[in-house]
């Protein structure tokens, strides 16, 4: 167990072997951006209007996968909580710290270099587990789901949200665009995750031993009428994933430069005009066994 | 102008010429059930939960397209609404006038054999519109959102229902299942219509002179927690479109006899075990300028 400290004792730059391949959206700058932007925009939509367990996410809380601490602000927003914040990427955590220096100052946020498939923490220490965009790159979510079962006191809840890329509408429709993220899915694929895991929420997290599950879709639906959905959203955080993803798309030879080129396009415009942008993420709440 | 009265003065079987050919689900007695189950499973989808306009649909309402009358019993649920429904099929205003007989005698609804995109009806004589699953088969469905508004009083509510086919995740995930999802939507696009409107309803509502467009998703996430999404919708619904549609989708080339019965066992199999099934529906709501 590596606690992150408020005090600089971490080392940028000592990803994991291997942690460029297993996170196919990589490590840089501009994606910690994305990810800034994307938990803005989908704050809403993952953390609005609760059907399941019900109320805000509080007590003791694990984030899975914290990355650059861009959800574990709306975590920190609700008063009392206490995050424990994991992620494998030592640059992403000292990020995260960076952004969340007066919490973490105060306590209320401690963060930790570790695996989270293999938590360094006792049985029962948390109330609630909370992992956004986590699951689709893990090759065994379920191992996953079933460690995050293990750290749940009895009753605990958990909140897991994931996309699926197959619930991308694009009007005007574009061959070459449902090419481009067809490609990048299927690089992800190779990377061992999944961009179709959406669909399989429910018995996922069924199967790994919790109970009361309920899946939400929650849809982004972007057209003239919401010109911050277009700008946050299409154009500065789903049309970058792929932009990002370009050497890893071609790699895959399911498109060549040019339509991948044309595939953007295909992208970004249906945040223009009479266009319009539709992408469904699924929210899983549930509790562990009583 | 043709009222169909309560006193039996209809003609089964005098459908308009090339009915069945622009009508891509038929008209059998098998239809009409499965429009009803439809409708019932999916009342709380199509009726709840209004973001848009808000409030039930009241008043003088035009429903546009009622068919076998499944949509016009929820309709009439609200006290003091008077109902004018208009379908092309004097086949199915029957059934659906047998179907709603009491409020049929009261004066409740009355019943009309006229073309949607040519009412019988003077300007401003509708307090609402509502119309679902209407404008997926009609070749020019903003010339039919036009006459729609003309008919509407100002700042009178419109509510259309539609869905996108594209919008269907399947899991366990099957390639025919899909082929036979895709050779529906191409054949219903060769009798005029467009099994991917979904998408564009706003831009449609919009371009038609509407308002306050508001389009909300809305889902159907069948899993082993709803077993009766699974048998009303999936299996008493869906597949059933699909099944009534296997001349059609044949005929389309796409996919051949074989390919067809694993696609429905594609298809089938989302509703059993760990198999989930997701379908939007996009309604849209709007009013006439004020």
């Amino acid at each position: 167990m590596e606690i992150i400290t408020p005090h600089g004792d971490t080392h940028p730059g000592s990803e994991p072997a291997g942690a460029r391949d297993g996170y196919v959206h990589g490590y840089g700058a501009r994606e910690a951006e994305r990810l800034t932007t994307q938990a803005d925009v989908l704050a809403a939509l993952v953390h609005g209007d609760r059907e399941g367990i019900g109320g805000p996410i509080t007590g003791r809380v694990l984030e899975a996968g914290c990355g650059t601490g861009a959800q574990t602000g709306h975590l920190l927003a609700t008063p009392g909580i206490r995050v424990d914040a994991v992620d494998l990427s030592t640059a992403s955590l000292a990020r995260a710290r960076g952004r969340h220096a007066a919490a973490t100052a105060e306590g209320r946020v401690r963060w930790h270099r570790a695996d989270v498939t293999d938590l360094p923490f006792p049985d029962a220490a948390f109330d609630h587990v909370f992992g956004c965009f986590v699951l689709e790159h893990l090759a065994e979510p379920g191992r996953a789901l079933a460690e995050w079962l293990r750290v749940l006191r009895p009753g605990g809840g958990l909140t897991v949200v994931e996309g699926d890329h197959d619930s991308t509408l694009l009007h005007p429709d574009g061959a070459a665009g449902r090419a481009v993220i067809a490609g990048q899915a299927r690089a992800q694929e190779r990377a061992g995750g999944d961009a179709f895991i959406g669909r399989r929420l429910a018995p996922l997290v069924r199967g790994a031993g919790f109970r009361e599950v309920v899946v939400e879709p929650r849809t982004v639906c972007a057209d003239r009428a919401r010109p911050d959905l277009r700008t946050g959203f299409v154009l500065g955080t789903f049309v970058p994933v792929f932009e990002a993803a370009r050497g890893d798309v071609l790699a895959e030879g399911m498109v060549d430069a040019a339509e991948w080129e044309r595939g953007i396009a295909d992208l970004r415009r249906t945040a223009t005009g009479d266009g319009t942008f539709h992408y469904t993420f699924f929210r899983a709440t549930a509790r562990a066994p009583r």
